[in-house]
């Protein structure tokens, strides 16, 4: 086992990503390719090579921490371990990054071409080794611009390239969405414009007005509140858009664009796998969660578990997918039947009455088994072990262009969304004290530990730390990841009350919460 | 307006069904086919020809409530009030039933040919003329089969053909689903059996085995927990399904049942029109609440409200409708787009950036507008006035299967869906007081009063009451739909703080819940 993982690390000290060794399904645009960035751990940790090599220890899984807790904003805590052998490398990534979003010049480029020069637009630490005094007043308004601070953590599979190149350029993605809406959101005295460059207007347009009274309205408008004498209010005006809104829309486009661009670069990099994506964005006092995977984020206030993430798994996602499959047959390749059942059907029992649901159903019913109910389902497995089209456990992320089913010609990824769903926490309505934080954690942590025990963790370590000590948040989220991980023993990687620790990467972030009230 | 109440009243007490007169949207099967049902009120009302024609008065909007307490289970309350003038006829329809599901006999009738002898299963009230004790203990289960309680509320729109029609046969397509599974479901010993008629197979078969072998796993299944050496547990072998999932599938099937019935006589009845549809069953001491539609129903339990469903309109399904348009743009005829915009696009604006959203966005951005973009949009309008193809205003329920666009070909009803989403509450693991009630109510009621309005509103009643009459619970719903209604004054319908009250239809059940826990 360590063979293969010194053999792997060579490779890739050499430029040359060694992918995923035991995963069939591997369909990198072209292994012969170049990579576009080499494999890396997060740069905020500042490794050095031979740091890395001896981090990938299947054996020994050391857990690394940030060096210096300045490395990052606010004080936030990492750590991270590298799965037990499923995959030579690990697959997960992060970045954490404090960015300016710089107005467009007059006479700027042109978003295309803005891509070249957007490095520019980060703050000192872009490269990832620059410092932060914990309470440092980051301006979020200056006249150069908007800052917004960023902490990413990438989950990849079937190969570590989608996750390192997410990792490189998302928040790049995000900074550009931003900066088309950058003069809107600063202005908080009017809400954003409907159309850019014009007054608002609220009056229907005579052709408006035509189709509006064209088409009768079924139920509830036409006369509703009041008397019969009452006209119908019919015109309905304009829709008000708050300024969240524009931002939760930057997110959802840059993640379009970021895998856009993984599509596009596979015709000249080795971008391989896919990978799952958990964002926080701190920006004008709001945190923006965007989730696309099976990661998790929580936030811990006084004790309270406040979820502000959904996971996206087959499970959670059967509807969505099925509906598709039902939409679209041809997608299903003539092999999987959108139905689902409890297990396989077996040729003997056509004919027979076996349980099933459809797209529309959350509850179960029998129908009589036929000849193309003995496809594979689209959705089979419960909890960890479902899987699309027998494949892939996660329903949302990055990459996965060229993931086909093992052995055909059928494509996964039409059944996978790249958008992220967002959720908001407003920082400026609480109070924060020094033991409210987020937590960001890849699956490895949250399949084996509860919302409950990481919190029970998490605040029971800090209680007992020196609340003026920064690196309490470093030291709470090592003592997470090794309480997920487990130690070592006879019958494998062991936790609490002799359960299974987690096998896969983990990597985890604890964000003090304090900090976001103090720089507004 | 007295007047064409009176006129629409005449017709149908004669056996012709008037028709919404206001609506220019129906598409009836055919007004020269004969109704399959007269308009009527709900049964348990027992009201007289005299009595609905009054009821029907747009100017006094008389509330009708229930005259005999026992008429109802559990000493239900219920009150109805007709609209302020926006259709001639009350199209809210209510039933409530205990109704037996009989074992079918041995060498019984196929369920097809069932459908004429099912009105047998039920209990001496399905006339609606019965009476109960209010503490009267229905067996659940005897030899005979398997007794549930059945609350509905029917919202119709574009007349009150489909309402009427459903209010008259969906129990009765309930009884049929749960007839082919009431073995199952009253063998509490053993699991649903995956194939009817077998023993659980608890092994796959090779074939299953090969395919699953086959197909590699991406993400989490493969050594994910335990040590490099731990074989992964590859063999998903059958999911567990509950009993309580196969009611779930019964109710979401005999909605569908019923659907397709309406779609299917609409060749032989006059059936104008579609309807929401909110359904309370309590079987085997769990309330199931299936909703489709924006009615609402809501427990209020020691004074907390706990909602008990979910409204569908073209707001809260917004995303599943444009991902249809999206994936089927025939289904948009050429003349809608499946974007969404703040207002209508005018030409002028073409090339400029507007906000929009696309199905895979909840936040908003701007894009360049283009030609096709001056398409109506599929979704418009804002809270009660957002319609789907500027037509319809609730997204699920039976019927339509006509509906149009106006003055087009362009149908709805790909658009909606006749599938409920089903929420379960164990009545058993509460204990219930006197206060302790479920509320169901038609948008009319949830339009101008919130939950916390309502659930004040019932509370303090209810504690003015005798807790010993039985009738305090109809005189509640009274109450309520009082408060909902308002009273008449120069500006119209006026509730508390000078607020407009609801000229729509409104009815309302009230159903204290301690009778279900006394029954088992």
């Amino acid at each position: 086992m360590l063979t293969r993982v010194k053999s792997a690390v060579a490779s890739f000290m050499g430029g040359i990503m060694a992918g995923s060794s035991n995963n069939n399904n591997e369909r990198s645009g072209g292994p012969d390719l170049p990579l576009k960035y080499p494999y890396m751990r997060p740069k905020f940790l500042g490794l050095s090579a031979d740091e890395i090599e001896c981090s990938a220890d299947h054996i020994a899984r050391p857990i690394l921490i940030l060096k210096e807790t300045r490395r990052l904003p606010w004080a936030t805590g990492y750590a991270e371990v590298i799965n037990a052998g499923k995959s030579a490398l690990n697959e997960d990534q992060a970045c954490c990054e404090v960015v300016l979003v710089k107005k467009r010049p007059i006479g700027s480029l042109t978003p295309r071409k803005l891509a070249t020069s957007r490095r520019r637009s980060s703050l000192p630490n872009s490269d990832g080794m620059g410092t932060f005094e914990s309470n440092d007043c980051v301006c979020p308004q200056d006249s150069e611009g908007l800052v917004f601070h960023y902490w990413a953590l990438f989950d990849g599979h079937a190969g570590s390239g989608a996750a390192v190149v997410a990792s490189r350029l998302l928040h790049q993605h995000i900074v550009e969405q931003l900066q088309g809406v950058l003069e809107i959101l600063t202005n908080l005295a009017s809400l954003p414009p409907t159309v850019l460059g014009e007054e608002p207007n609220h009056h229907p347009s005579p052709g408006t007005q035509r189709a509006l009274t064209r088409a009768a309205s079924l139920r509830g408008a036409t006369g509703a509140p009041g008397s019969p004498c009452t006209p119908p209010t019919r015109f309905f005006v304009e829709k008000k858009i708050q300024h969240e809104s524009l931002v939760i829309g930057a997110l959802e486009n840059a993640f379009k664009e970021m895998d856009a661009q993984i599509e596009k670069e596979k015709a000249i990099y080795n971008i391989s796998g896919g990978c799952t994506v958990l964002v926080v964005v701190f920006l004008l006092g709001k945190l923006y969660v965007a989730n696309a995977g099976d990661s998790r984020a929580i936030i811990i206030r006084n004790g309270e578990i406040i979820p502000v993430s959904t996971e996206f798994t087959p499970e959670s996602e059967r509807q969505r997918l099925q509906f598709l499959g039902f939409m679209q047959p041809h997608l299903l390749g003539g092999e999987f039947t959108h139905l689902e059942f409890p297990r396989r059907v077996q040729r003997k029992e056509v004919g027979k009455k076996m349980l099933y649901r459809d797209f529309t159903m959350t509850g179960w019913a029998y129908k009589t088994i036929e000849d193309e109910d003995l496809r594979f389902p689209l959705i089979y497995g419960e909890g960890k072990k479902a899987r699309v089209m027998a494949t892939i456990g996660v329903t949302r992320g990055l990459g996965d262009h060229d993931l086909k089913v093992h052995d055909s010609n059928i494509c996964i990824k039409p059944f996978l969304s790249c958008f992220p769903e967002v959720k908001v926490y407003n920082l400026t309505q609480y109070e924060h004290g020094a033991d409210d934080v987020l937590v960001m954690g890849t699956d490895g942590l949250w399949d084996v530990l509860s919302n409950e025990e990481v919190a029970e963790t998490v605040t029971s370590f800090l209680v007992n730390c020196d609340p003026d000590d920064l690196h309490r948040y470093t030291m709470a989220a090592q003592d997470l990841v090794m309480r997920a991980r487990g130690v070592l023993r006879d019958q494998g990687w062991r936790i609490s009350n002799d359960r299974l620790g987690s096998g896969d990467d983990i990597s985890v972030y604890i964000i003090p919460l304090m900090y976001g009230n103090r720089q507004l």
